[in-house]
């Protein structure tokens, strides 16, 4: 897809724990800073100082780690605000500010003009300061184009390393990020970031069509954990470049599960069976079909390793089995079924299922075997 | 995005169910046929008639329902499995078989001609019953365009009303799915559906890359359920075209909490609170920026009414509140806040979410509001 380096921003410790609900301890954060840097984050956005109190002592605590990544606060475009940051001994800031008219208008109830003093007046300080400078223009994806490119000028001439482009409520479809992203930065020439929502189930293909049009930063969360639906997943953002298109960024993606975990624990939000990438369905093959492929090739329903990511490969037995799976899971038991036999099983075994709604555990199976051996000896099959 | 009208077939009761672990009562499958008729589904795929038993008796008693929508049953391209799903008296049949030669080299163990026999010899038979035919090309994303092309050519001549584009493992990205949509359109004339998986967080983009290509039918589960990392979600490609493309399908889109919390329930699989479009967290601000926005005016970050999809907006208050949800949060009760007395109860308040870990109940704000009470009347503020 492209040539370019791209760099990972993740921001767990600041979007994600903006989630409403979720509130992380400091060790906790401490323990996800270092899984995140070991992992192989680029930067991470790990909280607010100017809130002051615990959590300007976890950004502290982080910035005294001594990662390899990049450690990075986030800022309104306030003087105030970054001096703190500064205190903390943050290398990066990132500066927020609204971009769009909606945003200005009803929220900032200001001007135009007002947005683009202050964001000049927090990255010219900044700068002065001798930190990497993110400009976040908030709610980009609503903004007015001409406007947006205005911005983005303004923020390089002051000093701005980057301009992370913000799809705040997460109303982009990947043709519309491609071409607004391409169109800001033919503009500009300016990095970019990528900062998107899943109000519409789309963070994470939008945030691969910004790097398609030329972004070179993505922001993501583990888990995809943020505001409302969550903003792109790392794991997922991740997982795409090195298997679609073949960018491995390198990351240690054998520790993607473990990262998860903890992170769905510390955030007090469990993660589904079914979630993309970590989720324990990924490599768990139940419908007769699917486990008859998996079994004789696991590239027939499977892209990716299990181990790549930290999972297992699961064969579950339920109604939807056929006889290549009971066959294979009663071997792994030390017993060989006949077709004969496997058959009458399955058919114990999908009424089974329909009765307990669920898929049956191992000890079910073997339960439903000596049944059918008693049954056969007693000559009632 | 497009002018033409756009179907939705939803196959929760197929794929949804055969996610590892999912068994639906035919109660259940009842209902959920029902509800998905009641708020606008174009047709259901609703089971497997050939695996016999319970299975085809759900079948049968949706097909006894009358309901409005097109009811379709799944099936292998063999004349047997046809001949199960006319028994149960749908109208519609989907015939599936693998193009990919991934699939046909070691799962299927066979040739591309037996392939395109054995399809030709499967509709034909469905043909001559008078039901609607869709096709089924299994793994269609990584199968060679010019079989598929050839594939759908012979599907169309013998009879298929549609071919389903099958993204079986979830690898397409939307720039690939709308390229190789358009040529399968342009090169063969006929109806496609997409039917995408999650594996990489882009079912529903692709879903939609592929509508913007021509495709004209949409598979979708509720809540996303499905194999592995599941499918399109139903609620994230209606609500997707309506907001972001104008293309209203009409769908009772207030009903989609209620549906998903009961595919929920039926499926053992929990909610999340951050589920796109459904989720409880779609309308819950808690951070002092977005709540405030949100107050000010829901526009600022919310594109659509939380009535649209029935929740309801929540102020949550915790760590990242800001004086205005507090300010509002006590009005409710019928308390006028000072700003004084609001940054006072915020200090509280923020301590007080990260001791515990979570955000505040109504009654904890109460109690903290009464505290601060008493102890400004002893002086010790």
């Amino acid at each position: 897809m492209v040539n370019r380096k791209i760099y990972i921003v993740d921001t767990t410790l600041r979007d994600g724990e903006q989630t409403a609900g979720v509130v992380f301890a400091n060790k906790e954060k401490v323990r996800i800073a270092r899984m995140l840097d070991e992992i192989g984050v680029d930067q991470i956005e790990c909280g607010i100082p100017v809130m002051g109190g615990d959590e300007k002592e976890a950004i502290k605590e982080i910035c005294r780690l001594g990662l390899r990544c990049s450690v990075m606060a986030w800022n309104r475009a306030v003087v105030r605000d970054i001096q703190e940051s500064i205190d903390c001994g943050v290398d990066a800031v990132a500066i927020s500010i609204s971009t769009s008219d909606i945003h200005i208008k009803y929220k900032l109830q200001t001007s135009r003009e007002w947005v683009l003093e202050n964001m000049v007046k927090a990255v010219e300080y900044a700068k002065s300061q001798g930190v990497y400078i993110s400009v976040n223009a908030e709610d980009a994806s609503r903004t007015d184009m001409d406007f947006l490119i205005q911005f983005a000028k303004l923020a390089k001439e002051a000093g701005a390393n980057r301009l992370r482009y913000c799809d705040t409520i997460g109303i982009l479809d990947p043709f519309t990020t491609y071409n607004n992203v391409k169109t800001l930065i033919d503009s500009v020439g300016i990095d970019v970031e990528m900062h998107t929502h899943n109000d519409f189930g789309m963070a994470t293909a939008n945030a691969l069509a910004g790097v398609k049009a030329g972004a070179n930063y993505v922001g993501v969360t583990v888990n995809g954990l943020g505001e409302r639906a969550g903003n792109a997943a790392l794991e997922e953002v991740v997982m795409a470049l090195k298997i679609l298109y073949g960018i491995d960024l390198n990351f240690k993606t054998e520790r993607f599960r473990e990262l998860s975990e903890y992170v769905a624990m510390a955030s007090n939000r469990e993660l589904p069976a079914w979630k993309a990438i970590v989720g324990t369905n990924m490599f768990a093959h139940e419908s007769g079909i699917h486990a008859d492929g998996a079994l004789k090739n696991p590239l027939t329903y499977e892209v990716f390793k299990p181990e790549d990511v930290g999972l297992e490969r699961q064969i579950v037995i339920g109604k939807h089995s056929g006889t290549a799976a009971i066959k294979k899971k009663f071997a792994e038991y030390g017993v060989n079924l006949s077709e004969e036999d496997a058959a009458a099983i399955l058919e114990k075994v999908r009424a089974t299922a329909v009765e307990l709604k669920r898929s049956l555990f191992d000890k079910e199976l073997i339960f439903i075997y000596e049944e059918y051996l008693e049954k056969r000896e007693r000559g009632e099959l």
